[in-house]
């Protein structure tokens, strides 16, 4: 297939591209290297050493003889030139990263949750739109996230894939309806992907744009197969408050001898995912999308549901790490339960890789490698919720 | 109270920013009149020969003492403004008109899609951001749409104000929950409604703002008591195919002998309002808003429903007007049931204007007053839902 790996420089969006290459499509990223400008804005970089993006395209040349294409284009800002390339490259389907995906950082100050909403809606947007304009059949898989559900909301009931099934009483009796799972986002990242989910229900509607939506868990990890081929390949990995995810951040302190940093109790439940495995539902996703005139297919894109102090207190067995319970910057349920189906990604044939397996390789080949390359001040998390809210000073710095 | 009337140059605003000022609220309008830029890309004018808005302030200076700010600005585009705005004014309640409100401009192309999307999202992320930063505890009162629900979903249960209670099961049996009626828009304008209601819940919950959404139906009607006070402050009355509403347009096709356009086949059920109710309803919204902390309020802010066919037939019948069924260019249910919860205004003393009363009234002092001034080639409606649509060619022109 031809497609177009939107946001393809970022950290889901880079191996996903190598996978697919490899896997015989047609790649071409399309990025406007946003994520490498908010390292600049925040000071810090990914712990890996990434290359620039020509860069990285030309070792995957040499090294598999396959071509990726690039094109640097924001898809909120550039429309017509959005439109110009579906009509010039004919692609298959998009796979759709480019939003900004950090939920901390959309909370940071008004700028980022202006940024967030408004380039992760008009991105959004404009893709449907432009599918609609070209007049091709493009299909879209995007990037959702476990947290359009919200948490807790449901009790023991479990987290259905997208669709929840609900009766309403009326004067005739009850009738049974499938309805999108009720929204109840946590941040004002979140929040966007909520309002991506109505964006693509109208298109699916009124346009019969087929579309896929993964919500994805928490990923950890960092390689793949395919960026574990040569150094230069090398995914990035987060490590910083803001973009950091949960467990490669407590991988990243017990590399340097930090306390794991605990939000709160630690009675949060959360799912996740190794980015190996983010790669292959997306190709599965990619292979299998719905017909037209289908609802929006929805893929819960999630391997394992841990309580973040479990997940701590297995990685501390792992390591000898100290654990540091913190006040949360964030407004969220002290503790909640999850449970979360996810048959669609089984039945397709994924075999997830499990915590049990890939943490000790983590934490040796990627967390003790780069350690020199941590920026002590930047690993407690300072953004919150509501101003006022306390967070924690440095531990080590 | 002190009052930001967002929007307050436009069809509802302008009537409601005059209500609000002679109820004794002092009031400021802020808008950038973009719905007489658009009258200019449409090239159509209103039916009514209506000012320009310092003109409209300082006549109603003039016939009652009563002062009303105007501050030129756009919410969506010009963010540190508002905030400054907000700082100077300390307004205790903005009341928010300020969106692209047309269903078929918002289908028009994909120029209007994204410009549709664009600014209602920013213009309202925006208030509520800048609500947060200003530290300031100010009430917003927003104007929904019935059209968020969509139509037919529901079979014969009624619409709710808002929320809907559903069952939902779960392994420890069936669990009982409001959940925020399932959205079902059925164009790109509703579609941002839709949305708007994502960002209300969020910043009612994480921020506390104090939020009342109001899911008008249908406005027909020109004047208000305080609108007809003086010919230069008369309201806005559009007629053409993609601003004018249904019964509007009826109206001012029988004034002018021009056969009743009836979409299909007239059996959509729709709800409506006369715009001396709407103004009404505004200022109890107004006057009576949630608590710090609460859920959003709804309100469904309707007080009739009817089948298009049979408002044609009533039209007809006072007029002698011919009714012309021509092709549907909207992708929507041929029929359906419309049965709308609307307690909440009338338990707090709304007495509705009906169609009976007002209709007369209407086709006399404002069709036939300004008959002179239609274009007879704005009257059919050519945007469609999808490229390829059939529309009527022009029957009278």
């Amino acid at each position: 297939m031809k497609v177009l790996v939107l946001g393809g420089d970022g950290f889901c969006g880079w191996p996903t591209a190598l996978h697919l290459s490899q896997a015989g499509h047609d790649i071409t990223i399309v990025d406007n290297l946003s994520r490498r400008f908010i390292d600049v804005e925040l000071e810090v970089e990914s712990l890996t050493p990434i290359q620039p993006i020509h860069e990285r395209i030309t070792v995957w040349k040499e090294k598999t003889g396959k071509q990726i294409g690039f094109v640097n284009l924001d898809i909120a800002k550039e429309y017509t030139r959005l439109v110009d390339l579906f009509l010039d490259v004919q692609p298959d389907a998009v796979v759709h990263f480019a939003e900004q995906r950090a939920a901390p950082y959309s909370m940071r100050d008004s700028a980022a949750k202006r940024y967030t909403v408004d380039n992760n809606v008009s991105g959004t947007h404009n893709v449907l739109c432009a599918i609609v304009e070209s007049g091709l059949d493009i299909a879209v898989v995007h990037l959702g996230t476990m947290g359009v559900y919200g948490y807790g909301w449901s009790g023991t009931a479990p987290i259905p894939e997208g669709y929840l099934t609900v009766s309403v009483p009326t004067p005739d009796g009850d009738l049974e309806r499938e309805i999108l799972h009720p929204a109840n986002p946590g941040s004002v990242y979140h929040m966007t992907k909520t309002l991506d989910q109505l964006l693509f229900a109208f298109y699916a509607k009124n346009d019969l744009v087929r579309i896929t939506d993964l919500h994805q868990g928490i990923v950890w990890g960092t390689q793949t197969p395919e960026t574990a081929l040569d150094d230069r390949l090398i995914n990035r990995f987060d490590y910083d408050g803001d973009y950091g995810t949960v467990l490669n951040r407590f991988i990243m302190q017990a590399a340097i001898g930090h306390p794991l940093t605990v939000h709160g109790t630690g009675g949060q439940t959360r799912a996740f995912i190794h980015i190996r495995d983010t790669v292959r539902c997306i190709q599965i996703a990619l292979e299998n999308p719905p017909a037209k005139g289908d609802q929006v297919s929805v893929f819960n894109q999630v391997t394992e549901t841990h309580r973040l102090k479990d997940l701590a207190e297995m990685v501390s067995k792992l390591t000898g790490a100290e654990i540091a319970y913190l006040p949360n910057p964030r407004k969220e349920a002290a503790e909640n339960d999850l449970n979360v189906t996810r048959e669609r990604f089984l039945a397709l044939g994924l075999n997830p890789t499990t915590l049990s397996e890939g943490l000790v390789e983590e934490t040796r080949d990627i967390g003790a490698k780069y350690a020199d390359r941590v920026d002590l001040s930047k690993i407690i998390a300072k953004t919150v919720w509501n101003a006022g809210m306390e967070t924690s000073p440095d531990l080590m710095s």
